[in-house]
């Protein structure tokens, strides 16, 4: 609510009037004063300022109508790019990203998780540096880093509040080292909660959708976006879907609670069921006691692919268990979509997204107010790496901190008491 | 996200002033700009309007600073009233507060929910003007009524959703009939929503808090505020807790979900079971068929207080179901409070808030998040009624609207197009 002080509202018109051209691909400086309510003088200084700066270009002039000729904006995809990292329990996925927040660049590696964060951090660093140079893009117009992977975190601190996958990573600087050793402003956040707000980067949502995202890979987890912005709870650590109880008398999960969906219809459940199901156990025999959940996972929905019928119960139960979640989700945050992002939707196929849909249209069917829609990403398998890229355009853009070198210092100058440029890249809502 | 054009800045930022004094309780200007980021000479002329609007009122000079005396200023709470009217099935209860936000006159009557709404909303009118001659309220100074009802609902419409208690409700523009029988603006909202924000209005929660209410009366609901604001979702039916399933296993509801919370640990559920428990059932001879559970309830409730072992196990129980919504309401909207609101909580007394806080302190022990409170409201039996007539004050002072007669015909005219002051009067946020 609060209206901070006058250069925070300045960055925030500028950060306006960029996300509507963003939002708009290609617009006149009256449909700018229309669609931000800014007066017209102070469009057309930010909209000069922002082609100083590089990030809009002309782009001829609109249709004809009737009075003076009118100029359309449009952003330059190639004046800013930020980069996403997802530190998953089995791989590292690394993206580059453009203005637009489409992808240039990928790489994905294994290992990390099975080192110390002080040997897993330089090896991410020189694999972002490595990227950086095949893509031929240029550092200095890198915006930062957005580093994801599980909760809870401490998201200002730049720490994760879990002993996973090593006690030596809880609680270690996460975001500060890998900060320093890139030489680029790096913010954490929740992989699920970036895997949703990538949809709404990529124009995917209606800009007012208020929408949730299941997110699985090896867990599963969840974020709520309300109108472009994550919701954050008191301290980042919302919609933790997988920990939630689908069953009040379930057995007890090391979490603490019992009956929790992971335990249920996460891709580790179903190895466990696939091990357990007699003759499917034969077929594939899978390994319970592996920590490459996915890759057995893929071998079970592949086999369900395929019509054996014992993997196509597994991962149709799962599919109802993660629909239960889908109607908590409707029934709580009220939402008009669910987004299922994440590589162990994009390895099992339609299969999910038919069942959730089901069971959410009957379970809130005498609800009468608005039909809910279960989508698969846009994003594909990616979504987190590319939505951590997301939230920091995000951040540098709708907060209005994308400005050349020079506006940047002299207003890190002026925010120093608040803790300077480091902090200033984590998201100001949470 | 969007800023509005200019008068609406002019009134946020008006807005901003009157919620900072009323935070503030006493508050100088110098500190006002430093609160309120504004500049000085903006405060000094929202506050010059405020005294002439008879809002603000000057309260002597402020500690000596060594500088210049700087004069304090508070709200008048006398200046603007507001109504609100909680709607339920067993009973109806109207309150007028004043603009702190303490009731000044409260009222209930029952048999309103057993008449077709078209002689239901007459009776209620006439009560709201008798309480309004026996509390000698001026008119004049009454911004609004808050009605609130159970979900669903269509807020903007006014209207209910449900076919509660009666087909002829479904729809009926309740916020209309009433606005038009007290020649006064009424808006509609959930009752679980409005015990929610009144504890934030009574200064119960830190300002920036993300926090939970369970409501329970004859039904179960629940609100999440977050920093000020109800959290509102696509269509302001969010935090249904009642039909949040908790056994994905569960019995079929009617609302067409399975397992819901209300039919293991609502009032209506437990005189059922209190009807079905050998020896309770003698000796409290429940109606499992009446349409007051809220009484039979209580009786159960007052059975468990004097000791009664059997009645005493269903509270337990009813109990810890709620606690395992209140977890999931811990994992999934990250809260850091949760309030215990309505009738049958305060029928209940402390069993209730001690098994639940056990409950989240238990399942959410390896979070390492924060700490999750678990409190009974302020508001008391009638938090939904003090709450509804919260929202009107927030609507009004936080959205600036609560200005004189002559400047709310002026802002009417302008924005006659977006609807005139009927519709302006809906909170902006749903």
């Amino acid at each position: 609510m609060a209206l901070g002080p006058t250069w925070t509202n300045r960055s925030r018109t500028r950060g306006l009037v960029l996300d509507a051209i963003r939002a708009a691909r290609t617009i006149s400086r009256v449909e700018l004063a229309s669609a931000t309510g800014l007066a017209g003088a102070t469009v057309s200084e930010l909209v000069r300022e922002l082609i100083d700066d590089g990030l809009v270009v002309e782009a001829g002039p609109g249709a004809p109508t009737g009075g003076k000729p009118r100029t359309l904006m449009r952003l330059d995809p190639r004046a800013r790019y930020s980069v996403g990292v997802l530190m998953e329990r089995n791989a590292c996925v690394i993206v580059i990203v453009d203005l637009a927040g489409r992808p240039v660049a990928r790489t994905s590696f294994h290992g990390v998780a099975s080192m110390p964060p002080d040997q897993a951090l330089p090896v991410i660093a020189s694999q972002v540096d490595a990227l950086l140079a095949t893509a031929a893009v240029d550092r200095e117009r890198v915006l930062g880093v957005g580093l994801v992977s599980y909760g809870p975190q401490d998201r200002r601190a730049g720490v994760l509040l879990s002993p996973q996958p090593s006690e030596q990573w809880l609680e270690y600087p996460v975001a500060e080292r890998l900060g320093q050793a890139l030489g680029l402003s790096v913010l954490l956040d929740n992989d699920a909660a970036a895997a949703a707000i990538g949809e709404y980067w990529m124009g995917a949502v209606d800009r007012r959708s208020t929408y949730g995202c299941i997110y699985m890979a090896s867990g599963i987890g969840g974020g709520v976006v309300v109108a472009g912005e994550v919701y954050r709870g008191s301290s980042s650590n919302s919609v933790e879907l997988g920990h939630m109880s689908i069953d009040v008398d379930g057995d007890q999960c090391p979490c603490g609670n019992v009956g929790c969906l992971e335990n249920y219809a996460g891709p580790s459940a179903l190895v466990r069921q696939a091990a357990a199901t007699p003759g499917l156990a034969e077929r594939l025999a899978p390994d319970p006691d592996t920590a490459d959940f996915l890759t057995e996972f893929a071998r079970i929905a592949a086999a369900a692919d395929a019509g054996d019928p014992d993997a196509s119960r597994l991962i149709e139960r799962s599919a109802r268990y993660l629909g239960a979640a889908a109607v908590t989700m409707t029934i709580l945050f009220d939402v008009d979509a669910i987004i299922l992002a994440g590589p162990s939707f994009a390895m099992a196929g339609p299969a999910y997204q038919t069942v959730i849909q089901e069971e959410v249209d009957r379970r809130t069917a005498n609800w009468r107010t608005h039909p809910v829609r279960v989508m698969p990403s846009v994003n594909g398998p990616d979504a987190a790496a590319i939505g951590a890229a997301a939230l920091v355009l995000q951040s540098e853009l709708t907060h209005g901190r994308a400005q050349a070198k020079d506006r940047r210092d002299e207003r890190a100058s002026r925010h120093a008491s608040s803790g300077g440029r480091w902090r200033s890249l984590q998201c100001p809502n949470g």
